[in-house]
């Protein structure tokens, strides 16, 4: 009898830690969302605009990533929700152990919802595990179309797009059509949203979609 | 007699590489400059309103870097001048290697100046010499004026600072004087230009930069 070669999935340490948020989050029913985009893309303004439109729905807690500074997460605060600041200090992406401390620091028994705001980076954040049960990319009009022809894995990986800054369509030639084409040709699955932070247009449509995205997560 | 300890800096391989192609370019007379940004800032119509601008005064040449598609090779083409697309496949950054054999198909000896576009990222790019004489990063309207105390590595290190599309001032609530503030404090050297690679306002004052940045590399 041949001998069975037994293969197991070793898992990364970086893997091995999101694991464990990923366990911790789903023990208090904590649903974790990577919001991932290019620097500038809109990815606060999407996360406030976001507590306001789930206020009465989901409770929320927000991760905010950058290299440096803590201006995003004193806008989140002034929101009224737990907020935690990770500064990589150089780092490109978010890992799970600074995810992992910053969890420590969170309320999260008081949460249904945790958006963790990745290091502006359309490429590197997408290799790294959180503990996250959903990625969604937001692309914003002023970067213009070709984006998912550029940066072809970060689209094919998520589970949802955003195209931000709907308003400042009459200034530019964003061709939306050929933006939809391009993320269906990698990611046929993905839910397609165009909204503006500004004018708050299309932010019910993807706060919807939170919602049943938290309630799926939950086996609700 | 207390032994001496000699310490020499030791090139790591990318580097090596990179001094390999800056002495190419050197003794050929082409000034190389590394072009980053964020995804969607402005790279390739900066470049393409640069060669405009430079017609008859500086013979250009061009590297495109991306992670997938040679959609900015084919503009740039169209201008007229010898470009190379690099796909890095995946990689979040050019390296010295990639740019070598782009060297290889490009004719320097008729090239006075290369600019090379990097990948669309505003922190990796910045570590990792190419081969290049200068430094800039294309910052733009759209993307708020916090990135400079989001990203400060790469304002820090760069020889020019670039606002582009200050065409969208009107729509958007960019604050130019925080964010050139902001710039001045990790980097008083760098001179900043605000532009629109859309109406070419502003070009002009870039272009001579280029020039004079030119003849200083060559000793002029």
């Amino acid at each position: 009898m041949p001998k069975v070669e037994v293969v197991e999935r070793i898992l990364s340490a970086n893997d091995q830690i999101a694991a464990q948020n990923r366990a911790r989050l789903d023990a208090q029913g904590v649903v974790a969302i990577n919001v991932m985009a290019s620097p500038g893309a809109g990815k606060t303004s999407l996360i406030l605009q976001t507590i306001a439109a789930l206020r009465g729905r989901l409770r929320v807690g927000v991760i905010e990533g950058d290299i440096a500074s803590r201006v995003d997460a004193d806008k989140v605060a002034a929101a009224g929700v737990p907020v935690v600041q990770i500064n990589t200090g150089g780092q490109c992406h978010l890992d799970a152990p600074m995810v992992g401390r910053a969890l420590d620091a969170l309320p999260l028994a008081d949460l249904d919802v945790l958006f963790i705001e990745n290091v502006g980076n359309l490429v590197c954040p997408s290799g790294f595990q959180l503990g996250q049960r959903w990625d969604v990319v937001v692309s914003s009009v002023p970067e213009g179309d070709d984006k998912p022809l550029k940066y072809p894995g970060i689209f094919t990986e998520v589970d949802a797009v955003l195209i931000n800054k709907i308003d400042l369509q009459p200034y530019l030639d964003f061709d939306e059509p050929a933006f939809r084409q391009a993320v269906q040709a990698l990611n046929a699955e993905a839910p397609i949203f165009s909204l503006s932070c500004k004018t708050g247009e299309g932010v019910a449509g993807w706060a919807s979609w939170v919602v049943a995205a938290v309630e799926r997560a939950r086996g609700v």
